[in-house]
Parts: C-alpha cells; sequence; structure tokens
C-alpha cells in the first residue's frame, strides 16, 4: 500500500515482531504497531487493527511464527494446538484466518521446537508472498472484465491493507489503471465501521485513482441511473456452492446490482474458499459490539481523532458484521487461476470431498 | 411529539413569529428556534433545522404567513408571489413544500393585505392542524396492517418531527402500540443525515416503544432471515402512477423487500401527492453537499456536540438527498383515506386533469 508515497505492506515480520500498520487510526495517523506475542497478535485481529481476510491470514501466519519463538518449554505439540485454536477464535467469519494458521502448523508440527523457530517464520513469510502474488494474479484476470472509462462500486476495503499489498477487489482497479485505462470508483463508505471512506478512499487517493465517497444508501440510486458499470467487491469467506460470506451490506448491493442488470464480481484468493462449507448458510456470522453502529470515529475540527455518539443515549444497535450474499447474485468470481461462475467452483478448483 | 414527557409539536405559530424545534441538534440539544422573517424560514429549511415533507409543507405555510405579516407596502400581488417563489426554492423534492405554500398563497391573494394578515396566519394554522389529522388517519388505516409482534423496518425519520405531529410512517406504530399490540422497530441510522439514529430512534425512545437502530447495510440481512414482517416508510413527493420519492435508500430497501417478500408500504398524505408528476422520473432529486457524507456529527466525549471528518482530507464524496421507488416495489401507500395499491392512485385519489 502507498503511504504519503511510500510503499510498504499492511502487515509484515521484523525482528521476531509482527509489525502492522494499525488500521483503526487511517487516514488519521500512521502508527506502526510492533507485536510480539500470540496473545497480542490475536487482539490486534479482534479489535480490527488488522483486518480484511487475506491480512487476517497473513498475521494468523505470522503469529503461529510467534507461536513457535515463544515456546519456553512443555509439550510442544499441545502448545501448538492451543496457540492455533487461540487464534482461530479472534473472529469467526473470515476463512483465511484458519487458512493461515494452519499453513503454518502444517509446516512446522512434525519438527523439533527448535528446528520450527526459523521455519515457521519461513513458512509465513512464504505463505504473506504467495498472497500478495495472489492477488497480482487477481488483478490480472480481473483487469479484463473492466471496460475503458468503468465507473466501479466496490463496498468496504479490499485493497492493499485488506491485504499484505495490492488488494483483491481494488486488484483489478489497480491493473486497468496500469493498463492505461480511465477509471472512477464509487466507494460506498460502509458503515458501521467506514472502511470504503477511511481505507479505500485513502487507498485510492494515495494512488491518485479518481474516486467519490457515497452513502451506503446511495448506491442503488447510481444504478438505476447508470452510473455504475461494474461492481467488485472482496470476500471473507466463499463455500462451495459459490455463496459468499463479506462486509454486511454487500448482500444488498448484490441485490440491486442483478435488479439493474450489472455485472457484481468477487474478488478472492484460494486462502477465502471453505470447501466444507457446502452453502453460505454454514458460514458464521459474527455479530460485532453495538458500539461500532452507536459511534463514529474521525477527525475533530481541533486536530484530534474523536469518537462520537451519534444515537440516543438509551436506545440500542443490532451489528451483524457480515452478510452472505447467494451465487445467483454473483456474476463471477476473479480468482487468481481465473474467473468463474460461482456455480462452477467446486469442479474447476475443489478439493475433491 | 414526546421530548422529556412534554408533547409538543415539531412546528407552530406563536406571536407572529414561526417557533420550530431545531431538529439538527437533537437528540443532543433542545432548542426553540423563533423565526420573524420568510428568508430565515427558508434556511431553516435548506439547512434541515425542520425536514421532513409534511413539516416543511406546515413551515412553507406559516411562511406565507409571515410573508402577509411583513408586507410593508409596494405591490401586494407581486409581494405574495415572490415570497412565495422564494420559500419554494428552499429545497426542491418534497412536494409538501410547494402544497403548503400555496394553500395560504391561494387563501388570502384575493383580499387586501391589511385583511390578509389575520387570514393567512389562520389558514396556515389550519393547514397544520389538518396535516396532524391527516396523521391520524394515516396511523389509523396503517395500523391495520401492523400483525401483533412485528418487527418493523423504517427508513430515515417518518414519525412526529418529520410532520406538525405523530408522523406518516410512524403513525401506524404509533397506532398499533396505542391498540396494545407488541411491535419492534428496526430504525435504518440513515446515512448521511443520520435521521433514523437521531431522530426515529429519539422517538421512540421518548414513547418507549422497543428498537434498535441497524446501519443501512444490515437491513437485507435481517430481511434474509426473517427479521423483519414490515417496512413502512414516508415519502416526500409521490407521483401520478404511484412512484415515490423518498429519503436516499429508500429505493433500496424496497427491492430487497419486494426480494424477499416482505409487504413495503409507504405512508403519506394528500399533500405529498403531485399529480402533475407522471411518473418518478419526473421528480426532481435533490443534491446535497458533500459534507454531509464527509462529516458525521454527535456527542463527543466531553459532553460537546461535535462534527468529525470520516474521509480522507483529499476524497470527495456525492450527496443524492432522495431516491425514486418505482410503485413495483411498494405493496401499498397508506393515505389519510384508506391503503391503496400504487396503479390504483390516480382512480382513487386523483384530480381529474
Amino acid at each position: 500500500v502507498k503511504i504519503g508515497g511510500k510503499e510498504m505492506r499492511s502487515v509484515w515480520f521484523e525482528n521476531q515482531h509482527i509489525m502492522m500498520i494499525d488500521q483503526r487510526l487511517l487516514p488519521w495517523e500512521k502508527k506502526i504497531l510492533r507485536i510480539a506475542t500470540v496473545e497480542d497478535a490475536v487482539e490486534a485481529i479482534r479489535n480490527m487493527s488488522v483486518r480484511g481476510a487475506p491480512a487476517i491470514g497473513a498475521t494468523a501466519a505470522y503469529a503461529m511464527a510467534l507461536a513457535a519463538l515463544t515456546f519456553r518449554g512443555g509439550e510442544w505439540q499441545r502448545h501448538l494446538r492451543e496457540r492455533r485454536d487461540l487464534i482461530c477464535a479472534a473472529r469467526p467469519t473470515a476463512q483465511d484466518l484458519f487458512d493461515g494458521a494452519d499453513h503454518v502448523l502444517t509446516k512446522v508440527r512434525g519438527m523439533t521446537p527448535q528446528r520450527a523457530k526459523e521455519a515457521a517464520i519461513q513458512a509465513a513469510s512464504q505463505y504473506a508472498d504467495a498472497g500478495v502474488e495472489a492477488c497480482r494474479e487477481i488483478g490480472r484476470h480481473g483487469e479484463a472484465l473492466i471496460p475503458g472509462n468503468a465507473r466501479i462500486l466496490t463496498h468496504c476495503n479490499a485493497g492493499a491493507l485488506a491485504t499484505v499489498d495490492h488488494g483483491t477487489a481494488l486488484a483489478p482497479v489497480r491493473a486497468a489503471v496500469a493498463a492505461g485505462k480511465k477509471v472512477f470508483v464509487f466507494a460506498d463508505e460502509t458503515r458501521p465501521r467506514l472502511q470504503g471512506a477511511n481505507l479505500t478512499a485513502f487507498e485510492l487517493s494515495e494512488e491518485g485513482i479518481p474516486h467519490a465517497i457515497i452513502a451506503d444508501n446511495a448506491a442503488g440510486y447510481l444504478m438505476v441511473r447508470g452510473e455504475i458499470d461494474i461492481c467488485i467487491v472482496g470476500a471473507d469467506r466463499i463455500a462451495a456452492n459459490g455463496d459468499v460470506a463479506n462486509k454486511i451490506g454487500t448482500y444488498e448491493k448484490a441485490v440491486l446490482a442483478k435488479e439493474n442488470n450489472i455485472p457484481f464480481y468477487v474478488a478472492a484468493p484460494m486462502s477465502t474458499f471453505d470447501w466444507d462449507c457446502a452453502t453460505g448458510k454454514d458460514i458464521p456470522i459474527e455479530e460485532r459490539s453495538e458500539d461500532e453502529v452507536l459511534y463514529v470515529t474521525g477527525l475533530g475540527d481541533d486536530g484530534k481523532v474523536r469518537n462520537i455518539r451519534v444515537a440516543p443515549m438509551k436506545s440500542h444497535a443490532k451489528n451483524p458484521a457480515f452478510d452472505v450474499t447467494p451465487a445467483r447474485y454473483i456474476t463471477g468470481i476473479i480468482t487468481p487461476s481465473g474467473v468463474y461462475k460461482p456455480g462452477m467452483l467446486r469442479r474447476s478448483l475443489g478439493h475433491s470431498r
């Protein structure tokens, strides 16, 4: 991700620590977190310092490296297993979390604790690198779907910040710009946590890609008026039948896109596919604190980052963090190996189980 | 509207002034504005101190009374006409604005300026009273549509604050509660201006009606899960064919309701119908300042009402304030004289033109 003209990753490993951009403070502050323990990594995932399924996956992989590094004796297998379960309990919906943790676990559990320390770091780093490479491939395949002068709608942030770098939904956009196409991105602000307004707009702004933020309510209006040519979003988990769990509101946009005959694409690496989930009904949906709806964070006119209440003190809120978009609303899923109809996924990409 | 246990109207006339609750400050401050000139009334409509089509209509009527009261010589007819046009230019979408201004204009333009002063106040007050009575009738007809234990979705604020009293979309809810039915209201927060979180939740909270605020993104999710039984919204203008202009995002909810076989009702008084608009395509849609999207107002932890920026400084926003819901998504329109299928409106209620 480009920040102040400098390219960096959203999460990386350095001197036995996980390093990450604290995404809760963007676009206001560029603070780097330095994480030494599995517990702190879990907390960073839970409080959304790092978010976005592939970025969470890389963090989980790095957290398993910390698990190996911080082993101080006792039962090695049990230690690994407990750390893995702790990491996987951080958030319930994103499949990449499990994928990242298990990738490292599988590589090192047959090793001695001593050998595993270096191997775990190496496995996690390879996992992160492969994730970035997967995003580039998504960009390559997705770029072909974007016509010149396209007006693209995206929801939440599935950009470089949500991945280790480059993005899923934003990868085709970056590739289109790199190919010389003119594009314009409408970024749903994506309440309650405003990842569209805070993160997607920030990434696009830093890259100089033309864009406008819209209230989530305005997407349908723009579609009816013919002002959206294509929708591209990311995913937190994709079931075997092609149903997609993604940030709350994705389902709404997909229904509206179908109603208005606008192609609706989901971009995701293989780490987001869960072949054990037959349909979206099997995907656990996280409910988060009502405070995410009742409060909004932003920059005060006094230059301080402030958290303000936007609802009466006696009112409560309900805050599902994700929804499931049934496969029938999805035009195609952009993967590192190509673009697939959701119904063809299992045959094309799936494991045989 | 009930505020602190006390019943009051959102707008009224007193000692030659328009009095109104400043809705920009709710739920944080209960400030009453005292308006002496047409210009100030127009500004109060424009800056949304008063908002909601019927409340705007009553304000326009009262503003015409101010026009009569503030006549200081010159051409009387021209004075009235110019004041009327000034009032009607305050905001473009709500039909009630024109209806309220023209109601008073029609009553007094044949009178001498002297006689018109009292008559204008009287006409405006009758207009406001009739509006409240219309809301009660809407409540009576709409109540029959609400089953016991209903979970009701509403968008924006079409309550007592949006009307002079009692509400349009919230009138059936109040009537259902009065009839002893148990109800639960899901209030879309309604970005960008958060009228759902700020005003609808406030009204329900003051009345002790059970409710939860949701991000606009979450409505579709709740519908899919069977947690919404009925949707009721207000309207800013209704075309002759039953297309409805209402707060941005209404169209999205209507499409989602239809997709999930949930009845979607619009509640509106006759002042919101525009028989001169053949279809929704003829309804002008207001674009408001991008700052409504880029900034959010709420209560800081220091107890001050604050306006915070929620987007990068270099990013821009697009802010259509209304959208049009085609009649085919609307189950029925709840009017003071009954509930009608949108396609039957003209025959049932319309003027013959």
